[in-house]
């Protein structure tokens, strides 16, 4: 039977993708007590192609930018319900760190992060709201447009 | 009645700003347990405009990129206030993360933090000091000089 | 007596280098419960000397950038040991946060970020598997090639 979180997603009409398999000698996730640490999720989508590549402020739209943050969001998701089994033993989205791959004149990044932001809110209601760090880096892994790291609070 | 550490604040002639009112889904801190995690702060000043605007290695000197610094630390001051209502209740400054918008060839990015880190200490004492990482990244929101975010072990 | 971290440490040919005394008003590192914040190291060997200057997709290849995070992450197990006196008390590394100064151009910042997370796990074993996340920053102190910060459960 699908949490309460879970039937949220499928009402928003969003499927957590697959797990990569790790590609080096990291994981998708630490749990130390209550917190789980996930690590930086590329913008890959459902189909594990990057869903923005390249930079805002050149190449990337800022509705691109904002999909492809979204999809980092989704990918969070599938690594707290591969750490937990369940997204509702999600107590709090605690932080959430956003890194937007820049021209160095691209402005907007905190507009980017709102796809992130907005669903972590829009699945989790009160307890989605986090503290957030953004920044506009240099370059991302593959060239992806936006990369997102989270730590939760699990229950 | 001021706490101890506010007067201190009052001695060195700092205010701590009001809070800018959120402007998307993420929040200025999130207390989990004993721990509390603000976001990045830009170095907006008591006036609401930036301290410094700009990149480190171009327009902005390190003297002025210092200054910015300071500021972000007096906005995180104002986040923990907002959090747990007196600042005497730092058990410990455990980290700061500090962004500096740079050039490609600008490397006194820590000369840079130390306006930072030096007021955590100043007010803090040795509760104040702190592990530090610093980086020079492409770009800020707003074009801030300096950005940096914050962990407290709270009481 | 040297601890079975330690032995293993010897048999890879392993020195800790000696903690450069602070330069600022911050720690090597700060403890809060069981959790240990360690600050961001940059890749300097044990003759006080950066392994690798400069930006990775310009003048550093892919080997020496790992060559200087594997510096790194020695120098984060150095810190590790001057908190808590033995590394056989870590429990778990739980992230590590990787810093390439990159050329815009510069996509494998993780093949470089492998030269520190494969000595975490060959050093502590499956204790060793981290949460991760590398990005490619404009610039680092020191014009150093890598950056690396870390969180660690210890006992």
């Amino acid at each position: 039977m699908a949490g309460m979180i879970e039937s949220k997603l499928t009402e928003l009409g969003l499927t957590l993708p697959a797990l990569a398999a790790p590609i080096a000698n990291y994981v998708g996730f630490v749990r130390t007590s209550d917190l789980l640490f996930v690590s930086g999720q590329l913008c890959l989508g459902a189909d594990g192609k990057l869903v923005a590549k390249g930079k805002l402020g050149a190449e990337v739209s800022i509705e691109d930018g904002q999909k492809a943050a979204r999809a980092c969001a989704v990918n969070l998701l599938a690594q707290i319900k591969a750490a937990v089994g369940d997204l509702d033993r999600v107590v709090r989205v605690v932080r959430l760190g956003g890194f937007i791959s820049s021209a160095p004149s691209f402005l907007d990044g905190p507009k980017v992060m709102n796809g992130a932001s907005d669903l972590m809110v829009t699945v989790f209601g009160d307890k989605g709201r986090h503290a957030r760090t953004t920044i506009g880096v240099a370059v991302l892994p593959l060239d992806a447009a936006v990369e997102v790291e989270g730590l939760f609070e699990v229950a």
